[in-house]
């Protein structure tokens, strides 16, 4: 199962065996307050700085997210794609709940695009899925619905089955899905982890779907997130997954996804591993 | 399955569920020619330094060996016990594959010591299955026979209940046998990885043993090694490793050991991360 994503001429290809997606997650207002300022001003230099410094980085593709309180997304997510187009031309995904957001975006957008993303709620499927075929796009499916997220890894794996099945009642095909087995907190629940890298084990096996991971969220409240995030994204990688959305700019990130790839097998005679401590021991 | 050590009032548990067992790995003349060269003349007060350095930085246990060109090990590995025993009291695992120095290193030490180790070879499990037996030892035993270390996950497994078999007929309980699939360098072959943690994974289901790995030899060969180290000892322990033979010294090698436990659900309510996170913060 290949999924592929592009941007004038540049293509992605996500799928098993191939080195993991690295996308940025850093375009976010969340948590962010400076950014979120910025977003509510209009004022889209921030994003750009963000979208060089990341695909500098090594990021493959960007997430866009521009949802903060006091911002119009309809009408600032197209802008912010544009703007984000105007400096790099990696992929982007594009990120909102918000069904007409999307469309305005994908509008704007050239290439194919990753939607972020649709979850097992019916109103959500009904919804986001009608413009993901629309626009010929890639969707993330979410392993959460009306009940909420569940802890049995067979559960999510339902709900993961449950979104591909109504994607193909709306005319997509199994390679536009990756789904997102969900990475909560590992300081509140400390089976949080075991659950989401088992779900995606079921998910790879069961279903052959691609497997994305937003996986900075697993650190959350605990000191030194960066060597849980980097152990995770190892675990996570192991697991199948084939892209994650990550801060590229965290020290060390890149590198020990390039390790796990090349632990995975997933990384021929150490190219890119090698290749990203030659370029960046220059840098 | 709970393996237990000993050294005066220090008891290390092995087992699923629990914290990995951090086992230090610097002494050991292998690649060290400053080392080798004290331990030709006799002089253990390096190892003496580097047993100090080791469990300061968090070893739960440490390996002994003393294989080196020109040294008795028969005369020189007890000593070398006796040495690390005066200026440490954490259990140690004596590392040789003489049965005779194995013999004449566990009566010298006190407490119950870790023999590393026995392989699925008959002249090696006749020879020191006994003398663990004696001396009411563990014993680690390595997925490697006459042919050599196999590729398929399920040889190595074959080899590790060969060993645990022979190892109940001389009078061992399973909880007595800690076995290492061996990891061997991801340079030379990118499916290296994958199939020792593979095997790994069956080992834990099928047998239910207890999991070690001498780990650092995965990167061998390859730049920045311990990215690659740390990645592979966060997929090891979430493919049940128990125990890992590693430098602790390194830089984050600790660290990310304790994130992949609490990732692993083997540290509840982060307890051991956050205790290391302020310890090595203090320090």
């Amino acid at each position: 199962m290949k999924t592929i994503l592009s941007r004038k001429d540049k293509q992605v290809e996500i799928g098993p065996g191939l080195p993991t997606v690295i996308i940025g997650e850093r375009i976010n207002p969340t948590g962010r307050k400076r950014m979120a300022m910025a977003l509510q001003e209009g004022n889209l230099s921030l994003i750009q700085e963000e979208a060089v410094a990341q695909v500098k980085n090594g990021a493959d593709m960007l997430d866009v997210n521009v949802g903060a309180a006091g911002v119009d997304e309809v009408a600032l997510l197209p802008e912010a794609v544009r703007a984000v187009m105007d400096v790099v031309d990696v992929p982007l995904c594009l990120d909102s709940s918000k069904p007409e957001a999307l469309q305005a975006a994908l509008k704007a957008y050239h290439g194919r695009a990753l939607v972020n993303s649709v979850t097992g709620e019916e109103a959500s499927l009904q919804r986001i899925l009608p413009v993901v075929k629309e626009y010929g796009a890639a969707v993330v499916g979410l392993c959460m619905n009306e009940k909420g997220i569940p802890q049995e890894p067979r559960e999510r794996l339902a709900i993961a089955r449950h979104i591909l099945e109504r994607a193909i009642a709306f005319g997509l095909r199994p390679e536009d899905i990756i789904i997102d087995c969900l990475a909560m907190t590992v300081g509140a629940d400390q089976k949080a982890a075991v659950i989401t890298l088992e779900a995606m084990r079921l998910v790879a096996q069961e279903l052959g779907l691609n497997l994305i991971l937003g996986a900075s969220n697993v650190s959350h409240g605990l000191p030194d997130r960066q060597a849980i995030n980097k152990a995770f994204f190892a675990q996570a990688i192991a697991a199948g997954a084939t892209a994650l959305i990550v801060d590229p700019i965290a020290r060390g990130i890149r590198r020990s996804i390039r390790a796990a790839d090349l632990l995975a097998g997933r990384d021929e005679w150490a190219m890119r591993y090698l290749e990203d401590y030659r370029h960046y021991q220059e840098a």
